[in-house]
């Protein structure tokens, strides 16, 4: 079967990893390098970190890979330029996708990170045997990526599948987009934190205060997951609270797209036993029509943090063996 | 050509028409019954309707319909089976499709009335040569259809396309649905009454006061637009946010979906010019990566309240020319 090579441009790191069509889900070979800061380098980052793992597949009698494929966080737009990128400015305005496939010598494709990790948890993960699946990946941000149809969703210009900044709450905190109360406030890594800050404020969970040295400002995230495996109640109420604002904007994306299955990945879905089964709770009772509906299913992701680049690696074999693409 | 009729059941009035698909826009014939209290009976209202039409195609020289498509107002399966109604109540649970198909002795299809709307939009009206297109319905609530690679996109159980109940502030007011701060609470022909209300109550719209003679729960919708035509300025800063509110839940459709073209239908798109350029600019400013990325088009529906039996009529012959269909 052929083999292919993922590159994940995550926001500290580049993972490039090699799968093989028949069994994508095991990793074949992989480099990690540094993101370069800001973006600068960063074709020649992926460039280097895909030669390598294409040097290896070669040392080890696997031949060249049939494709690459690069998962960037970002607006990428149908012929892989960054449009926006938060954590990779200096990138902004590169064709990446042209300029990597000419480094490379073979077929490459751009796409969105979370769209990447999509398509790999419908094809090999969670998600599996799906038509109609989501995933959202919790992180510092919320990503996502929309399967429709056993299609990948990208859009007329290829930006769809960002529900991370869905206003849910205008008058809710700042966001560094520009705007108030996104999703990602809320029902994020950072969100989860800002949640615990708000109850250590109110004196509402003394525990994270704790944790954070008496500075509620630097509550995280990790100071609530932790509190509330160790029983704390207070960091238990601000994880009921992140499980109804993450099941709030699942019900808003299950009400538009009706899919089989909705699966939460990303860096959080790691502590998913402490919130899944109350935003499953809150999800059903949230969804227009609950009553009359079956539930939709809600999973964890199962591919782990090389999702991204084995979405990627597989998106680059669906270009190649499609004669009307790339 | 084909001939097919198409039957939408409004919360007032059933509408039943006969369209040619070579010219889908132009009505052949068509008969109007109101819509049975309660939804008991509904299947006999269509289906009377339909062969009203039908019998008036025949004696014009046209034949019998080669389809006949149904839009009702609700959640239906993809059988078309009623699972959720507020306006017809007493028709949940009814197979509609199957007593209609056998009632009339012709392949029937049975679909939401807002989906049926956005597709003919998309074939014959304002999305013409959109492969990607949403229409949302302002009305008493808010409809909306989704169309993606030129397909009806209806989600895994037939339910797709519903951003009415989007929560966008979850401390909003009370939706009958039993959430709080939907987005048609805001965006709709009741939301659009709501915020006049809010603005009479609060000494910023006496125009509108005198309008519901003096009762601030007494303003409508129509009191706010035909103020705003008077050039009154409360009213136009009601305007102002409601056109804020409408543009918020389009930039989350446009950051999840990436369509072409966005339309505006339904009975408040007849006021289109009096907040159009408005939603317009708002749009631009809150979707995802505004500055990075081209405007997407937002425009009125031009089928006007024909659109829903216009796209029924239009399903029905896709489904009568698919083999794998029906």
């Amino acid at each position: 079967m052929a083999v292919a090579i993922g590159v994940d441009v995550g926001g500290t790191k580049v993972l490039a990893a090699a799968v093989d069509a028949a069994d994508p889900a095991t990793v074949l070979a992989e480099r990690r390098v540094p993101t370069p800061a800001g973006g600068d380098g960063v074709v020649e980052a992926v460039a280097g970190a895909a030669q390598a793992v294409a040097d290896e597949l070669r040392a080890a009698g696997r031949g060249a890979p049939a494709g690459v494929g690069v998962g960037l966080p970002g607006l990428l737009d149908r012929v892989g330029t960054l449009h926006a990128a938060p954590n990779l400015p200096a990138a902004v305005g590169v064709p990446v996708g042209r300029l990597l496939g000419r480094a490379l010598d073979v077929p490459v494709v751009v796409e969105n990170d979370a769209n990447c990790a999509a398509w790999a948890e419908v094809l090999a993960g969670a998600g599996r045997g799906a038509a109609d699946a989501v995933l959202v990946t919790l992180g510092t941000g919320i990503g996502g990526g929309i399967v429709l149809g056993g299609q990948l969703l990208r859009g007329t210009h290829g930006f769809a599948g960002e529900p991370g900044h869905m206003v849910v709450d205008p008058s809710g905190p700042e966001c560094p987009c520009g705007r108030r109360g996104c999703w990602e406030r809320y029902a994020s890594g950072s969100g989860l934190g800002w949640l615990g800050e708000r109850a250590a404020r109110d004196g509402r969970a003394p525990a994270l205060l704790d944790l954070a040295a008496g500075d509620p400002g630097a509550v995280r995230g990790e100071h609530v997951t932790r509190a509330a495996r160790g029983g704390d109640a207070g960091a238990g109420a601000v994880l009921e609270e992140f499980s109804w604002w993450l099941a709030a904007g699942l019900a808003n994306l299950v009400d538009l797209l009706d899919p089989e299955v909705v699966l939460v990945g990303g860096g959080l879905a790691e502590e998913a036993e402490l919130f899944l089964d109350r935003t499953r709770a809150s999800l059903a009772e949230q969804v227009l029509g609950s009553a009359a509906r079956r539930r939709t299913r809600l999973d964890v992701a199962i591919l782990g943090p090389a999702a991204g680049a084995i979405g990627a690696a597989l998106l680059s074999l669906e270009a190649t063996s499609t004669p009307t693409a790339g």
